[in-house]
């Protein structure tokens, strides 16, 4: 299969460059009859645009959604949708000082190496441009998860460079520019983020992501495992570098005692789980965690070579996000939206209303 | 798809519970002429057996592969391989303490959330048994990997809870049975599971799996990236919480300036991104890391509920390792090649032999 | 993906070569619940097998079939189904007369251009045999399909060579080796194979498979329709070179105003589109016809070159049928099932329990 | 997976509606480097557009297509490719008089079952007007055929109701309006027509098929057959009915003595086989036929159901195609060079550049 779709019963495919006419998709798989509108799509397209805040990239693009096909009268269809935004701001800019070469970071290098080629304005493909594609397929999934099964994904910013952030407030998230759920932190981020754009540097994150409502019995075994396919997911946004479902990494040092979630009649007295057992949904509280990198677009000079093997030391000059992981907290959401919706559609197809009347917690 | 699946070129297939008849695996995808016998694959399902060593499950399974299509006069046929494993250690077992009790811990109360009814003996197919037919497929591919083109797949523990292990000395890790790479260690480990032995309790781990030799251009942007279905692979091993790829959750502590791998005409002067730019592969060594949780089959009595909502403190009696970490090695290193071969038949299908005089680390 | 396998959420993936050891199959995505023996799948297995009749090859497999995993306490638990038979008639032949030529007619030479090299045993894996296994998978989704929902798939022998065959009875094409439904043309039928056999010459044939009580609305626009996946299924079996829905070739001489099925309150008034329209189940007959061609293991002598470009004159020695569309009937039944089967839990996936008030036929 | 994409490592995906905005696709895994402009995918665009004779609908739509991403200065990146043609004859049409009855013959009735609702407007998803981009898609693939190994795919009418027509110039296909390879037929056609556009009615016609150039190796044991494929990629043509690979139909009366394909040190001697031996593809000419129902859009008088149940009789006014099966000339030729495509590459990916020096016809 190429690259460029994610998902089974509900797959969604996505083209664009950076500096391309358009960015589009194809969301497969929607049921019919699910109310949707262009609105339903531009509210999470706003949350990740650039130039929201003063922190985030100073590209200037309204990211304005058409829904082409597969809506009619109001509803969804049945039939394939066809989503398509138009890149405004190509700026016709000079990219001689990066076409021949390698930004030490990036992946201008790897396509190369792969396709004999690239497209080098402004990242061409593997700009995270690409990604305003997949908040607007994963509004479609939020939506439908919403009103089908009362399923919410929301997720929010944890930490910041040595910031760790508590989710203390959800309410929080949606009031600043960080998706901050630690507002007495507010302060501490601003001031980081103020004294890195002095710099030229950036900072890593960490994003949480979460589901409620997910109804149990979602996931395959043994390869398409619910968590599996979590993990996919995230690691497929751009400069993420690890995934942890539940406690994650913390497990290593942790006692099987002291791991396990016991179950009275009350249901799960704990979710270390991150709810997800043997691959398959548990009912309780679907937790992720996601690292993302510091982006490599820093105006710190870095070493690297041309293509034709001269040493250079290169800045990247323009627009900058000091630190990118903030914009990740939609594409998280959208991303753990369109798993959940592929998996239950999935469980729908194989197993039906398989509903036992279990206690559950 | 249904979910017992991995890999789009080359796919593996796997069936099999851990009380049932026997297990088994399709292997579709080999390229023909490639000499292959069941000896090849007996090496690293013995790795991973049971029984190896006192530290491990004391399940006495020889774990005897046979290859029953797909090879002819010693070579593959590029026809789908058959592998089977009987089981014969079936011993017939008293099940009537689990049947109707779901183990904390275990896929117990998600299976039968999903499928309304579930293979209680030994955890059916959600025991860790169904591992051995992903290191059997494994060994097919690490066999075809380091044969046409010298790409080597490994992996070693390092962490067992508190204890960190260092990646000293590759050629140790086949010499202890903990898959060490740091002999300085091996004491404080060998107590360490003692000490767990005694108190009926487990403990988590980590495990490093890397790949040398690996082209540069491996990969699919967006959704297939390599570092995406690495994190599937490996987060789809029973136990597995979280998967970090080069230098995963540290890099949200790091600035820009230090996280980039600059290049020189040498080459990369760093792999913190651990051999995958954009998700594509940049010719480094791929470093990724695993956290497993601690066994929930522990002695340690933990509170559970009945299928009829009854209370109960349950323990699990029988075989038992204190730290299924230490087996994940072998099977970490069966999937990283699974989903390399993958990536390089997809390569070689949509752009061929790619190879452009670049300069490389 | 590699070609072995068939379906989405239903999927089946089948290995095994004529004179391997055993051939194999995994049936995934079957729903739990649905009681299963080795008995329900050998009754079309015997009816397949060779050595049924002296019509059809002497070869002498009990095909006898095992389950190895899914099913627990006699019903299918959900996970994947491991099927297997042995071949226990692999002569110890002598293969040095057709090692090194192509027969003509076989896909000798398409398959040693592909890999480069063949087991040339018996065809290998371009062996008719391997749709044992084709048959063992659709025992499976025919049950499933009369158990959940009435839906029965049946096929008989239309014609063979000039003589053609009306469906008149379908309670007799189980009473005779020719799967034949029109009583009065079974001695016809007899003579001619008899007349084959002794000019060693072999004729091609017509089936036609039907599916009654298919409910309405499977199948996917635009390529994943209901035909276009049947026309895939059926076309995959050996020998076939036509398919047709409904009226076939015969819609190209027809008029517009008699070809479509006109509706009233009693319901469609004919069946020329075959169950089918725009890709979608009516409701009505599901109707396809295949067409098979003769054999070529004949005993009339045939030119051909051996691999180092020599001329030879073969003769195609031992077992042979002189028709094998007589086989193909339970292969085709099982290939429909196959397809209605995976639309089916499609459908449920996408619209889950979509049924509106409507009239029908 | 959701149905509206076909291929595997060469994927197309397409949306849209026949009186929506607008019909896209996107087009996935092509090889990088291969010069591509809009100008390519017009001229087949042209060629099946609707309007370019009297003897088609006179809907009036330029159907120019927009290439969105995936070429960068004139050649594909490797990255997916993104269609767009805008609909602009969107007329603003009265359709209460078919928005509530089930035309008979078309897709009405099953999208309403399968979905519940429908986009009702000129057959919304169901219409032909998506086979535009199938063309566009195909367009691709045959460039890319031809650029890199000479592969020629064309299509062309061989019976048109009851007349039958010689493939006897391939350079006067182009040069009629009826794709008509038989000159001293072209009279006829034009008086049937004539005849038919009087009587309010339509015809069914026969389309043929072929690719030369096809190397030896393509197709899949055993399910992804290229003859399956191929069977699964015609079948999906709005109207047809029928496939037949070589001598299709006709090899039911055949003996095995005369259909069977002779090799001398020359090559094949013959062709029943369309090029296509045990799946794989032989080397030589790949043949197609297909079967396409006339159209159900005619005025001569039907009877059908209302959605409440009412019985009327209907006429389908405005835009009318006596023979749609004229249009399916380009749709065929670029369904069958999508599948090639997708064969060639996965034959490359998984076999490599096999090239065994065995005599060929």
């Amino acid at each position: 299969m190429a690259g460029n779709s994610i998902g089974q019963l509900f797959r969604v495919t996505t083209f664009g460059e950076s500096h391309g006419p358009a960015l589009g998709c194809i969301v497969d798989g929607v049921p019919p009859g699910i109310p949707l509108t262009e609105a339903d799509l531009q509210h999470d397209l706003d949350r990740r645009r650039p130039g929201t805040s003063r922190y985030t990239t100073q590209r200037r693009e309204p990211d304005r959604v058409k829904i082409l096909s597969g809506v009619f009268e109001g509803v969804t269809t049945g039939t394939s949708i066809g989503l398509l935004i138009e890149n405004t701001d190509q700026r016709s800019q000079d990219y001689s000082a990066i076409k021949d070469l390698f930004r030490p970071g990036h992946a201008d290098y790897t396509y190369e190496q792969k396709y004999g080629l690239r497209d080098y304005r402004g990242g061409g493909r593997s700009s995270a441009r690409e990604t305003a594609m997949r908040v607007a397929a994963g509004a479609i999934a939020k939506k439908y998860l919403a009103q089908t099964h009362a399923i919410q994904v929301r997720a929010c910013l944890t930490r910041m460079g040595d910031i760790p952030l508590e989710v203390i407030d959800w309410a929080q998230v949606e009031q600043n520019p960080f998706f901050c759920p630690d507002p007495a932190r507010i302060d501490a981020l601003d001031e980081l983020m103020r004294a890195l754009k002095k710099e030229g540097d950036s900072i890593g994150a960490k994003v949480t992501v979460v589901a409620d409502n997910v109804p149990p019995g979602l996931g395959e075994p043994v390869f398409d495992r619910l968590d599996a396919d979590i993990a996919h997911a995230l690691m497929s946004i751009n400069a993420v570098k690890g995934v942890e479902i539940g406690d994650g990494f913390d497990v290593i040092a942790m006692r099987g005692s002291e791991n396990r979630d016991e179950i009275t009649r009350a249901g799960f007295q704990s979710n270390h789980a991150g709810g997800v057992l043997g691959g398959i949904s548990s009912g309780q509280q679907i937790v992720a965690n996601i690292a993302l990198k510091p982006t490599s677009s820093i105006t710190v000079p870095g070493r690297t070579v041309t293509r034709d093997g001269k040493e250079v030391d290169m800045i990247t000059r323009g627009r900058h996000d000091p630190c990118v992981g903030i914009r990740a907290v939609p594409i998280a959401e959208a991303m753990l939206a369109i798993v959940l919706m592929d998996h239950l559609l999935r469980q729908r197809g194989q197993n039906g209303d398989v509903t036992i009347p279990l206690p559950r917690g």
